[in-house]
């Protein structure tokens, strides 16, 4: 009898923790994670790209793409992936971000990223800095520890050495091709300046000359052309989803011009409600469309699909205005999008199912 | 009959050439004109506020208006009547922007400012300048002298120079009360700072202190709370809608803090399909939520009055997010609309009755 009632109340027992186990589960599903991401788009000559490049760029991609998704399935947050997997790409000099950042007029880089999360639309950006490693870390520090959410300047790399973040020597950005870049630029620059009463040749030189050395120089990259930006979307087991964006803005860039990159609304944007996005392109475009927050707006009020909304606002609004560039986008579900009317954009993704994509031209 | 012939003759090339006036007439028709501007919301105390400082708002509201309104009954563009209505308030000490910019915490003024049309969607920013009178002037330079969206700091007022502005000393920024202003929660940051673990000293006293000093010390001034910025938004005869911001930003404000009047989508956007829109408030929170793009955006998307739009962003989103402040904007009808969730907001409009309209509280 004893060992009987043992027998049942071990059985209760049991059953009561397998119940429980199951209400836990049940409390907190395992909601799917995914993460996808853009190195910068434009025009990138699969002619001129050879097997080597191509090889190294599709295995940084995956690198990105891994580091962030590791982030996602330990349970961590999609604001720690999107910075995880930008990292990655800040420090390789493949991309114009961090560490292979373009040259500014001045000789020096100026960087600028932005971050923002979908749940309380909560956000953080710097521009301009010129001494901070990983400027997507600063941003993520401007959210998370400031009350303000756009940082400039030698103000800005005051926050970051507040923060606790060790100024890199600007040394640390130095990269033979992207010098030689600049150098040519200014070179073309002074070849065939233009009419002086203008006063526009500061700041009309650069995209032309940049088409025109990429042209007439045969250059060694098959992307000098791009417009070089990474960019991260993830979404993780919370069901949060966050997007950021990366870049060194554009070669002999003067004026201490900011693009879209660290415009929230421009180069990110990321609502619960509606999407994640990151984009890359002619960032003076990006900034008038509004392109990011108007793909999430275009899904919120208009009720349409991700892949379409940015569509329209890539294939359809940016033509018009005859602006090259593209997006990556996350929809709440977590599926990702890629929308791009340039030759080629880097981008890559692992989806719900753990499978992993990267491509680099239109295809 | 040659008589006859010739009065037939006469006869008839007066009705054609009625005809033909009628005729252009009705290809460019009359449109309406209309503009409405803003000189800052927040927390305006009625009853610190005296009947003569009551009257100089109403004053220079009146004044600003009237000036806009005279380019555009003269043919003038929006982006023009935007203008300047905007270098009224900019030239006068009562708001903060131009002469009566707030001090950052570094002891200079550091001045932001944007500019959009709404037929292009062509679009200019400065910030962060200190040598520039009307920063208004200088976005709409950027506008419509460079190819780049915003300039930043140093390198914008080189542009500037380049565009024949000619530099303000220091000086002429100069205010007593901006001072005095400065130097109250400069001394509160002294007395009290926060516990220096936090790491947050720098960045979380501003506002806080802010309303100390209004609420503890009795200001002279019913407005020491009021965020400050102006704005204007208009229809010229041609239908093309503009909008334009310009401010000092916060007081004692840090590490190159640039707050939502510079930012194209978050305090100033115009477009010809939706509205135009000025926005005042808690910058960041007017970043986050992209306030002048979405009021737009959910015009454009949802087909609801603009009314109800600003209403939704204004008095729903940003309410849920605990943000204070407001916006003027205009129907592509020329319709004016204002929204605000604080005590009071200046502003004023001149409708197409050319009826004017001025006010300061909630009423």
């Amino acid at each position: 009898m004893n060992v009987k009632k043992l027998l049942l109340n071990l059985q209760l027992a049991l059953i009561t923790g397998l119940l429980y186990v199951s209400a836990s589960v049940a409390a907190e599903p395992e909601q799917p994670v995914a993460i996808a991401i853009h190195g910068g788009a434009g025009t990138i000559s699969k002619a001129l790209m050879t097997p080597e490049q191509e090889k190294a760029y599709h295995a940084k991609l995956k690198q990105a793409l891994r580091a962030g998704y590791r982030v996602l399935t330990r349970g961590g947050s999609s604001v720690e992936a999107v910075q995880a997997s930008i990292i990655v790409m800040e420090d390789s000099p493949l991309f114009n971000a961090g560490k292979g950042a373009v040259y500014s007029s001045e000789g020096d880089n100026q960087l600028d990223a932005s971050i923002m999360r979908g749940d309380t639309l909560n956000a953080g950006a710097v521009t301009g800095v010129r001494r901070v490693k990983n400027p997507i870390t600063l941003a993520a520090k401007v959210m998370s520890h400031s009350k303000h959410v756009m940082l400039s300047g030698s103000g800005a790399e005051d926050f970051a050495r507040l923060q606790g973040l060790k100024p890199v020597e600007p040394g640390y950005f130095y990269s033979e091709r992207r010098w030689q870049q600049l150098q040519k630029i200014k070179a073309l620059e002074k070849e065939s300046p233009r009419p002086p009463k203008l006063g526009l040749l500061e700041l009309q030189s650069d995209d032309a000359s940049l088409k025109s050395v990429s042209t007439n120089s045969q250059p060694q990259w098959p992307d000098d052309d791009k417009f070089g930006t990474v960019g991260a979307v993830a979404l993780d087991s919370k069901g949060v989803l966050a997007a950021g964006t990366s870049t060194g803005g554009m070669t002999n860039k003067k004026f201490g011009r900011i693009g879209d990159s660290p415009i929230i609304g421009a180069g990110t944007y990321a609502d619960n409600n509606a999407c994640a996005v990151s984009a890359t392109g002619h960032g003076e475009y990006f900034i008038r469309a509004a392109v990011a927050h108007d793909i999430c707006a275009r899904v919120l009020y208009k009720g349409i699909p991700l892949q379409q909304s940015a569509d329209e606002v890539i294939q359809q609004k940016l033509v018009k205005m005859n602006a090259a560039g593209g997006v990556v986008a996350l929809s709440k579900q977590g599926d990702p999008v890629f929308s791009f009317n340039s030759t080629g954009m880097y981008r890559g993704y692992i989806d719900k199912t753990g499978k992993v994509y990267t491509a680099i031209f239109s295809d």
